[in-house]
């Protein structure tokens, strides 16, 4: 391998790179910080950032050195697997044309607006022109990538979870949906009702954010290499080595939201603190294995972790003395039953940890029809409503608490749900590898003693960055393929502790 | 001329402008927002940035453009300046050979890092290698660049005042000066204090914060177009259009330094705000005249308007009400005297609206000297403090207080200064223009109707952007060439109002 050639490639991948961080600050600013007179132009600077970053990354000069590299096997281990990823993304980038890029690019503004209209008027017939056109763009987008199942799903799934497919997460689905429809019909049945109203009362929003920072830098996220802040949208960007990002937002009518909101962008947050970005920084060896591994992170500290009782051994002091005197009356029993109520629910980013995978499972099912063109734009809200009843038992009250609650689609999303059930999966395997490899886990999350868990998921998760695909690194961390099997045992465990089934 | 090659010129520059946008953004972050975990990744970012800038501003085709746009003389007006300004930019640029933009850019890091140290240290030999390297490389810089005079400094002084000169600025200074020591004389032989224990009282941060909020919106700043943010140093960034952010700082045990920055940064906010950037975006248009003409908008909102009577007349009751019972025994006669304090003091950045300008005759004095070699590095601290001695009449009691106050030399920011007393200079002469145009103006303060003198302001300086230099712009604004009068006349106005001389 020509090391010259090698050290051309690494320098123009670290500027593309760099314009990836430049332009994810800005994506961060307009969330968090930008006043509604910069929005126009922002979006300017937003798409310069974006082609320039596109050019780039599908020069010709790029294709050629990978070629070139390609020619003659690298001795060195990381530089095989970094020309392996850039391969994997040169082409898929490569394989669409610009026009079809900018067309999406602009589609998807136009539809995301029309989805907010539809939205708040419920009215489907606002959307669904967009939606038609958003799926024709994704079918061609999907027929220039390709795939060996010749599924268009697949093209675009590959995007978000490479080396998924429908057929294995189908399998994967079907495992897993008797025992958790079985389990949520038990706990619907037990007569037994979680005590909600204690999150409902007033939890004042600077008691709450002081609250969420002190958990947030006790599971070990760097206060100093990072930031946490308030947006619409929760969300986690790992904007550039040493500065990763978190937001969420105070609700004084409910606990829940931002605390385990800030407990879920922390596990984001550090699984990017985690990636060797230091030395390997604009190759895949620093970027997240996949979309279902950096939700893995975010679903083992809020829920494996963050509704434990071990967890809030240490926690509920804290949280009666943050809100004195609102959970004066609260036993500790009653607030574990609290967080872990499991009920079925309109709204999929509200849901328990249990019912929420019948939202991904239902969005599953629907989106790929939609895809394939088997399921018409028309009769997408009809065919939710049926399927949501048929898994939930419940009836859809109006269309904003039904398809159209996501913004998913409406940006071109298809395919990315699937990753957050896996992510549960995932979480859930890997906890459970966790309590192995650290014999007295959950006495040390009881005494606040959060790095072991912490170094051990970063020294099997974290600093392999694309080194594995998500299948491969779940079997070499855990010893098995992955499977729903770890995550029902632990929502049946929650089951038998509060509801008795 | 070619509306084809002009209109690739347009979107070059808006490109470019973008750029600079982004790199604003990027520069505005760091000073805010980013952790310390980030700060090493930051410089690349930022370096990126500003050698993609400064490429594409360089680039042969762009000359090439602005060259066969000449060679016809464009019908519109706009055109011409836009062009005309477009060359002075470029052939600045193009003059400098990369190496030695590299080279500063490099020295620059270094020399402001041994400058805080030295500082600190109070330790000059610390920081005069640096400020001999710095010096070396702004002769080579203005040599590159040239002058009419021949005179190294005036090579420099385009780059902040365009048209300005060591000669034109010696004869304002020099006309300012017998008048001004005199003034400062007077009142230090009046017998007369002013009664400065009163700013040095507790003055909570959130009060304070809240205080100058409200302010900054009542004189005009656009706060859907804007921040208020906080940082260790404040500054103004007009980011992009639509975007104008501004920080400021808040000591408890002072008052004034939160409240007349936070007018002095709106004052620079709203210009910012009134430049016609969302036609002229990316030209000479819709740019700071200069940085004199920049200052006089600080500082005609922070003195003039700002430590005026009719303005404390409707803030002094809601100075009081924000930091009841702080203020309960003072008189609004002993406030206007503690906010109009003349006296001489060490620091510039901290002197009072007449001694300021006696800083910046010792610098002006100090830095050509330095600049030219007539002065060695090692005698400055002498220099300064034997010339600071003749200008006020105290001992530098050390040198961190002295000749190692400011930041600027160990930027190469040589030249700079006198800028800041031209601002003063074209405040007052804005003000007393404005005093004419609108008769009752002082009563409109008062009453808080700040938007007849924003709008005076922004229809006769704003809206110019780059079209006229400094010194025209005054002269067409206010019928008179530039000159100290205005400036002089009301700082006597004060000293006779406050000291009675």
């Amino acid at each position: 391998m020509s090391q010259s050639t090698y050290e051309k490639l690494r320098t123009e991948l670290r500027e593309i790179g760099t314009l990836g961080t430049v332009s994810a600050l800005v994506g961060w600013d307009e969330q968090v910080m930008l006043k509604p007179g910069g929005t126009e132009f922002r979006s300017q600077q937003g798409a310069l950032l974006a082609r320039m970053i596109h050019e780039r990354f599908t020069s010709k000069q790029l294709g050629d050195w990978i070629g070139e590299l390609e020619g003659s096997t690298p001795e060195n281990e990381d530089a095989r697997v970094i020309l392996r990823e850039l391969r994997h993304d040169y082409d898929r980038a490569t394989k669409l044309p610009s026009s079809l890029v900018e067309e999406l690019a602009r589609t998807t503004t136009l539809s995301q607006a029309a989805w907010v209209e539809a939205r708040s008027k419920k009215d489907f017939a606002t959307f669904s022109p967009w939606l038609t056109k958003m799926l024709d763009l994704k079918r061609k987008e999907a027929a220039c990538l390709g795939s060996a199942s010749g599924h268009p799903y697949d093209a675009l799934l590959e995007g978000y979870e490479p080396g998924e497919t429908c057929e294995s997460l189908t399998k994967l689905f079907d495992a897993m949906k008797p025992r958790l429809v079985a389990l949520i019909e038990r706990t619907a049945d037990s007569g037994k009702v979680a005590p909600l109203e204690i999150l409902e009362r007033r939890y004042p929003a600077a008691a709450q954010e002081k609250l969420a920072r002190e958990a947030a830098a006790a599971i070990g996220f760097d206060v100093n290499a990072g930031r946490l802040d308030i947006s619409v949208h929760p969300f986690c960007s790992g904007i550039a080595p040493g500065d990763t990002r978190i937001t969420t937002r105070y609700d004084e009518q409910f606990f829940g939201d931002a605390f385990f909101g800030t407990l879920h962008e922390t596990g984001h947050a550090m699984y990017e603190q985690g990636l060797p970005k230091s030395t390997h920084f604009g190759t895949a060896l620093a970027d997240a294995t996949s979309l279902g591994i950096h939700e893995s992170q975010s679903r083992l500290w809020e829920n494996l972790v963050g509704r434990s009782r071990p967890f809030w051994s240490l926690f509920f002091g804290k949280a009666r003395e943050a809100f004195a005197p609102t959970l004066d009356d609260v036993s500790m029993d009653d607030w574990m039953f609290a967080v872990n109520d499991i009920r079925p629910s309109f709204i999929r980013t509200e849901a328990d940890e249990a019912t929420y995978n019948l939202h991904i499972l239902l969005r599953f099912e629907i989106e790929q029809k939609m895809l394939k063109g088997d399921l018409n734009v028309a009769d997408i809200p009809k065919v939710w409503d049926e399927t949501f009843k048929r898994y939930f038992g419940i009836d859809v009250p109006d269309i904003s608490k039904g398809c159209l609650q996501d913004v998913h689609w409406s940006c071109g999303l298809i395919g990315y749900f699937p990753t957050y059930s896996l992510g549960n999966m995932y979480a859930a395997q890997f906890y459970r590898a966790a309590t192995r490899a650290i014999p007295d886990l959950e006495s040390l999350i009881a005494k606040g003693e959060f790095s072991p868990l912490l170094s051990w998921l970063r020294a099997n998760i974290h600093m392999h960055g694309r080194r594995y695909r998500g299948r491969e690194l779940a079997q070499r961390v855990t010893g098995e393929d992955v499977s729903p099997n770890a995550l029902l045992d632990h929502l049946e465990a929650r089951g038998r502790e509060y509801y008795g089934v």
